[in-house]
């Protein structure tokens, strides 16, 4: 990408429309400041008309035109959803539910993901248009299929249970082990061959749980492979085009540390509730996450809605103003591209209530004017391009092992693993201050926070990695149900936690003590004495402070914990400067004055922001969200900034 | 029907009781002033014992002894469960669900309606009926199948997959038009023949609206086609008796305008509950839709429950005095017949909770009293026979596509298609305004007002229809969600509504703006300032008022409506007399406001009735109900009436 | 069972653990009192390792160091969990679901009950264990299977249907006989062979009601003959050792009165939430039945948790104090056992999250040191073993047919048999009064007082059974919705209750008129005025004191039920001393009102005791238990005893 604007622009479908409609489309493209668009990606039925039958005419008519508007195109290979005449030629490919329902063709994403015909079919429609368009002048990169795992994450035919048997036996090389690793002495579920084992069905009651995570894992591979193949026949066939796929924020089927690996640049589909107050904090969040994906270069906002989606029981309206807010949010947390799904709304189909930059109404509309806007202002801020956002000093652990082991079923509590991320990384957010996520596994001396909330499941070298931390000055932050299994989903016994983080807390766990809903009452009802007073939820649990200064009691009379630890912190050794190991057992609602403390402890000077607040900095220059209804005032590097309600300034 | 009485009776089904009680139940039929009664609906398995061979003897016997007794038989074709030994012969006549399920045997209506071997068993046995029972004095009427779709609306197997296909073809011609009426440009849903196409079965995410609408109009189609292969044989065989089937009020499923025109005289089965305030306004639409189907034509209250029924979580009784009002209703807005399901209530089976005409008490009970003294009321209201309702000033337009479409998943926001109905229905009738309906396209010149509530759905030819409304003097009243869709489900782009309506209503939509529902509240929180002033819910969307005056606007701050029109009224041209157009943007508290204006322009004096009272006219005579628990008093034409709580008054 | 201490242990799965591990398990079984454990319930997989090939070294070794360490064992069948070999080999034991899913294999109770090919299996592995371990000095009793029914109760595939087909040409001897029972006059529903009925599997609508309770008590028969065809092993292998399986409290798939007559000593699981208030009198019943199922005998409680469970959505854990309260509950109850699941806390499967007596923090543990201190005190009771409780006065009706027929779809009002009974129990228990269960036909001589709620179906038998209560001089309380249906669920016609209990309770039922809820409100509001007065819910009813004093009548205006008798007594004749007949049309909130005047009419004083605290009495000691949170003062047998809060006297 020897890019020289922010990308601008969106999913375009012109096989939807009539071609009259096209010339039209380029001069509104060009009149909004569009210059690159999404193409191909739901047209195999119209690209390869039969089996082996190409009509590539259209497509060769529109990029041309795109080229002479002077847009740019990134080119979906068109795999995400195969065409009828194949689904009836090969009825294997439909996925299958666990309860073994085969999904109908209809919708999309009708393939599954383990199928040898469909990748055969995929890679071999792939191929032709890179042979097609490899060198076409509008072409700007490859859109690998489309939100890989959104409708069919598993799939549980037989193929997939083939394929399921052979990740494993890949994995763990005898049964033996796998028996091992599964816990299979348990209920007798031993195996005596791979051949027995088949993907987690239905069952009577709860199944394996570790057979559940690698079915997970298993998943999750299965997709990267499809997307793989397809990219081994682009890098083959066009050397130098970029590749990448559209991630779709927290989304837990598909483990994106992996997958990231994969991609030439970043991209996000990202839809926040527009009605709902909590979304600038949640949006932030998914921003911060995809600089992360990249190891911190620049991304690409591949799909948002320029107004309301479809897909909710009710879908609220973007109110004026926060399309722009939203779009320079991404920008300031290091966008590249803020692009919108879809350019001209669909007049049929599953998604013609879906907003698009071209509104059922035309151009003569809110929506139209706040896109030609936004064009205009993007265009004003090239110079980020490729800049870098300021870099972060609080890193959040994220790891979708914890996050698929904490919400299975059969556990201490039922509990939200993104809600765990969101409480903290909002703590920071209402600072201003950027935050980087990070797998337990990585290198974290860059950071002087580090907080692991539920990282559930940690390996040996996770442990020793957080264990790390206060050492060389930072502050690790952990949060309750951290630690509590290893890979294989085995408990970490003798306190929770491992040895290495007990010892570098000062802290062990002994019994977990949730609070349960009676009749919709919390029981215990919990509070906090010291520091974070005030009440608390979601989380209790016996806690024994060996090594550390307790901060923080609870108070909940008649139950196991009252007047127990609830907030403890260890100081690092003498010659470790200002480190410290914090372990938090609960959720306090006055998390700001707990992490007030923390960024104290570590020398970050973040005051709170006006409610609805946000300040980000990239590239030299600090945008000033106000996501509020109400004007509100800042101080900024000294200066009082004022920002009028859904208003932003850029300094 | 040279129809002397009001029909009088219920279901009997004197199979499931020893013959000593038969004999009884005449006398007590005599006793209640019982005159007809509907046999045999469930009788198959006991009629052919095994394939062709046939039992009659027991029915002989009971239409005779009936007949003795001057009871007249409503007589089933009992083809709505077919029997074990059928079913297990032929078990290709299960019907299948949208997941494959197939639904066994057991409970009733265990038929495919697109089965060839069901219907060719079905139609013999409505021919050996007709042939035995055709000249049966005691004959009334057939009474064909039973509550079509009740149970099994739609049937997913194999079979009806080609029946639908074969629909397809004789609808669409080529493959060409499918695609195009289905839009399967989008998500590569493109096809190439007929025969890949499948009814809407499980599939990954939402399916194509307009196959799922197209499969909604087949099947209720194919439930049409059953009842006409019956009908078929009735009218070679008995061509002078009469012939029905039983609706159900509002049933999604099946549209009621295409059988409406099937029947002879049109019948409902109507299930209020007993214990819901909301409830006799709900009948009384329920009873305003049957007589409109039958185009004004009085028609018969074909099922309702004494008391109680059975297949609610909790079923309540009605209370003294609500049998006989509901009843009275139905006379008072058209019916000619007061029928009850059933007429002793059953002492085994999956029905022997729901309450009968004879109890499980005997007869020495409040209700066979009430059972008894309604016999004698509606005795003394034969002169009503024949009898028309006054006519309606008031046209509600009632759509199926509109319904399905409406309430199909991935739209701006769900709603209920009956509660918009019954808002406005509500408003007439608590004036004592009775309110036909019509579909899009019925001849609207006999009405003053006209009210579309979300008549989502609109072909060209419905859009002038309504259009014309005011340019005659009408009242033209559309309220939001109308005319979004044509009626291949495609999008009325340019501001919704269509040409003909944007013009006559000389407004347009930019944008939908419902509200959410956040954590249980609605965001934006929606008011009105002038007409209707005060609370609004439901929905809310950016109107501009081109040629119309704005006598509401929305208040919602920070929202998009905040200060927009809410409703709008244009009036008709000079040489148009009062005629106007009022469009209504969301759902206003207020609504009797609102309706006071719109029939004071139509030039209806129709003053609020006290609450739970209502009023209707039919034969010369005026039916004063009063549904609320205390005494009201009302002015009725210019006498004041006193009517007790739960009581009514016949003038 | 020649027993001399309290069984003390718990399951216990040595083969989840290294060797290593065992030598320190029976060294903390000491140290804990342990005297008894649970061994090889989910042992199949590790001990039949493949089709016929054994390996019990593992089983003979932990045997004989159990042994060694003075430790007995409750030795499991192990054929609660077939393994995976024997699924693979075998898929058609595999259970099926109504909708015709298969359950795979994964997690437990993998088999269908009426598989032959699992039943020989099964056997075999029975007789294995039998022939080895039948001599061992360890082994105390056999324990078939586990938690019979617990997740498998009912299996739809086609052996199950041949099964069933031959459990009712056993129960009916002809198909008409069929017909008649089940009432198949009704919806064509007639059968003219046995081989065309089937399990009531996926249907349109409500299946037929005595197919439904048919298809119940087949299934309850089916898991008997699983258990019964291991029981035959044993009993010829090793006829001096006690058998048993563990039931689980109120579980309604299963008819433990008919279980119960063929285990040596009855055992239960008894898992109530923790955090829930209303657990200690939940539990109390639960104890009340267990020795009730064993006449009267000392029972087993087989499984409990230490702490927390893992099952449900957010599992508390129990405070201090009350696992030893709820121990001394069962053994206050009639326990000679006290047993948990389990032994050490496992480190991975599906329940690793379920306290354990060792739980994962080690013994240095408030769980651990608690399992110790109960270990010690139970050792202080064995005077108890063997020993029954004080004969209870009160008996209260249970009856899994009642409860079946009354939780069905398509009845009056959705209730709760088990709340029903909670409500009568819990009026008695907080009197100190201990209650026995009775099924309907039971000798009731020794009873003063006799409660039968909800009681839905009864035999002429048990018509007559209870109809004779007040005659003997007790006091006879009849609840609504007993006596509604016969053992064929066909109405009792002429007033409901039958002819004899009619008589007996000199009252009829007219009509049912539960009140519903409307917008989360019920309609009507019910009161009552006299005895009990105040607030009542869940139930009303047109009642008729014919030969009855109305103690209580109903205040609902509007409703059918205003005024009318709520609540009435019938005295016996005069010869028949203080005998009386009473009926309760709903459910006052003020029962315990009611509770005193039958108790008062029983001569039984019994005053109610401060809230939370239990007292009862076996082999002359009196437990006084106090669930509540903070001291409480009794007084009992004239003497006040103080009891700290959750802590107990015994006395």
């Amino acid at each position: 990408m020897a890019q020289q604007q922010i990308w601008y622009g969106g999913d375009y479908n012109p096989e939807q429309w009539p071609q009259a409609v096209w010339a039209e489309d380029v001069q509104l493209m060009q009149r909004a400041g569009v210059n690159m668009v999404t193409l191909a990606v739901f047209s195999w039925g119209l690209l390869e008309v039969a089996d082996d039958q190409w009509d590539f005419g259209w497509l060769d008519r529109i990029m041309d035109q795109l080229h002479q508007g002077g847009i740019k195109v990134d080119l979906a290979t068109a795999t995400a959803a195969p065409p009828a005449w194949l689904v009836r030629a090969h009825p294997e490919i439909l996925p299958v539910a666990a309860d073994g329902t085969r999904l109908e063709f209809g919708s999309r994403q009708s393939y599954n993901p383990s199928s040898a015909t469909y990748r055969a079919y995929a890679t071999r429609l792939t191929r032709k248009l890179a042979e097609r368009y490899g060198s076409h002048p509008a072409l700007a990169a490859w859109h690998v299929g489309n939100e890989f795992g959104c409708h069919v994450a598993r799939d549980y035919s037989a193929e997939s249970a083939a394929a399921f048997r052979g990740w494993l036996e890949r994995r763990y090389g005898t049964v033996e082990a796998l028996n091992q690793a599964w816990g299979t002495a348990f209920w007798s579920q031993h195996y005596t061959a791979f051949d027995h084992v088949e993907p987690p069905r239905a069952t009577p009651t709860f199944p394996n749980p570790t057979q559940l995570l690698d079915f997970d894992r298993f998943s999750s591979d299965a997709l990267l492979e499809c997307y793989l193949a397809e990219v081994a026949v682009l890098r083959e066939v066009t050397p130098g085009v970029p590749i990448t796929t559209n991630f779709m924020g927290f989304f837990k089927p598909v483990d994106y540390w992996r997958w990231a690996q994969e991609v030439d640049f970043v991209c996000d589909d990202a839809y926040p509730d527009p009605a709902d107050p909590a979304s600038p904090g949640l949006a932030a969040m998914m921003r911060d996450l995809m600089r992360s994906l990249g190891g911190g270069k620049p991304w690409i906002l591949m799909e948002q809605a320029p107004s309301a989606v479809n897909w909710r029981e009710r879908n609220a309206p973007k109110p004026a103003g926060q399309y722009r807010l939203w779009s320079l949010q991404a920008v300031a947390r290091g966008a590249d591209g803020v692009m919108q799904f879809q350019w001209r709304q669909s007049a049929a189909g599953a998604e013609k209530f879906h907003s698009g930059m071209v509104p059922h109404a035309g151009t003569e509309t809110r929506v139209f004017r706040e896109v030609e806007a936004l064009g205009a202002e993007l265009k004003s801020l090239a110079g980020l391009v490729g800049s870098l956002c300021e870099p972060s000093r609080v890193a959040l652990v994220l790891d979708w092992d914890s996050w698929r082991a904490l919400e299975q079923a059969a556990v201490p509590a039922s509990l939200d693993y993104v809600a765990q991320l969101q409480r903290w990384h909002s703590a920071f957010w209402r600072r201003g201050l950027g935050v980087d996520f990070v797998p337990p596994e990585a290198d974290l001396s860059a950071y002087d926070v580090v907080v692991a909330p539920a990282a559930h499941v940690l390996s040996q070298a996770a442990r020793q990695n957080l264990a790390a931390v206060p050492g060389r000055g930072g502050q690790l932050v952990v949060a309750y149900q951290t630690g509590v299994l290893d890979p294989d989903l085995h408990v970490l016994l003798g306190g929770y936690l491992g040895a290495e983080l007990r010892e570098a807390l000062g802290v062990w766990v002994e019994e977990f003590a949730p609070p349960a809903l009676v009749a919709g009452q919390w029981v215990p009802e919990l509070a906090l004495d010291g520091l974070a007073a005030g009440p608390a939820t979601d989380w209790a649990e016996v806690l024994h402070a060996v090594e550390a200064e307790v901060l923080a009691t609870f108070r909940a009379p008649g139950a196991l914990v009252d007047g127990q630890p609830a907030v403890t912190r260890r100081p690092a050794g003498p010659g470790a400067g200002a480190g410290g190991a914090w372990y938090v057992a609960t959720a306090p609602a006055a998390l700001d004055a707990l992490a007030a403390a923390i960024l104290e402890a570590a020398g970050i000077a973040a005051p709170l922001l006006p409610a609805g607040v946000e300040v980000a900095r990239r590239g030299g220059r600090t945008f000033v969200l106000n996501h509020a209804l109400e004007e509100q005032r800042v101080a900024v590097d000294g200066a009082a900034v004022v920002v009028p309600g859904r208003d932003a300034a850029i300094i």
